[in-house]
């Protein structure tokens, strides 16, 4: 599965260069992020409550094209990788109006518990996420 | 007392104006009254392991002048009301290079407990703070 | 008119007492203002490219409840106050959930020329804006 | 050379994991790349006033410990990488009390004119940076 979300480009997000300043595209991925477990099934926002976190332990952007104020722009989101210890998620950000590839990246998480400790992905994420299927 | 704070624009604070976006103050205050409560004699973080949380409750900022990239800014805090339920602090930030009024405002805070109920400021944050003399 | 815009509670607004930032609530004014714009027929991307900018100059904002990550939050747009001068802005930011009102406040503009002075709205946007009717 | 920046942790910076959220890190990286150029001998805001820009078009952050609200921490900022065409800096954060290592990266830069086309590093910056010798 790939999830879509879509994201207008804030003002806040510009810096004086006139486009997106970079490092607000790992808040799209975010986004991305978020909206991917939402159709998996479930929230990240259970996820926590049910006291299981998933920071970011790595994480990487290359930049193709720049983005400015006002533009619509896709974060098309996968599952790269899925472990009970760790998940790897890929993003694509493409600009609507033209469709060129602005962004592309990844992030992975290890899941811990409150205390920041490593634990595993309790079956019933798993289980939804599998579903989705990771790309490979 | 009024305690001075120095900040230097980051790139990640202008947008397209070519300026600092106009929320970034309101993050400078928030630097400035962590210095006020450092020169007071305690940290806001220990308040907070004490479980007393200042949450803002109204704030307000004017723009003088535009702050630019790289631009050595300082953030003047002082107390202008103080009471076991509620304190009030003022602002001003000026560019160093030349003393020019760049913003000036204020933040409202009520102290409360993690959960987010009001309670009072415990006796020991309070004398220190009452040392320090709010403005009237 | 009162425009309305719909945000989705970003991970990176929030804060570590567990809801949004203060600071963050005056970027989703500012997708108000852009929103507003849009309904009255102009975008603030074109009155930029016509060279009328529009920075803030003053804002101001009370917290009635906290706004948590992943809340779906609406905030209502009006004009309060417009002349060829100057515009005012009135926000209310409520969670869509359970309709409570989360935030409210405003912003004042003076529209300038690229350079940061002070010129007139040009008429197209000025009759755009009034077909809406500001409030008083 | 390896400069050496100091950032104090603001409270806008963290989450609700109660740490710094990871993004935050690139605008730690932005601050290292700031002062490496201000100890070559001139400063990346006079590069732009020569019409050369730096954007990002690569980077890369891994997180080893998390970061908390009010932790002093240091930004070690290298030139990997030096031509006339490309950039790349690597960078280590280290917290301040404990010299625990928090995060490190790296970004990539290729230089460009006002309108975003790819140019040459003008000869005195290129020297300036040269002289202090790229890693490898």
């Amino acid at each position: 599965m790939k999830s879509i979300s879509t994201v207008r480009v804030r003002y806040a997000e510009t810096d004086q260069m006139g486009m997106v300043y970079h490092s607000n595209f790992f808040v799209y991925f975010e986004i991305g992020r978020t909206d991917f477990f939402r159709e998996s099934g479930f929230t990240y926002r259970m996820m926590e409550q049910d006291n299981v976190f998933m920071p970011v332990v790595e994480c990487y952007c290359r930049y193709l094209q720049p983005a400015f104020y006002d533009d619509e722009l896709c974060i098309q989101t996968q599952l790269e990788m899925l472990s009970r210890l760790r998940l790897k998620f890929l993003y694509q950000v493409t600009r609507k109006v033209d469709s060129r590839l602005i962004a592309e990246g990844y992030s992975v998480h290890f899941p811990t518990n409150p205390k920041g400790k490593p634990c595993r992905i309790p079956s019933k994420y798993l289980s939804a996420l599998n579903s989705e299927g990771a790309v490979s």
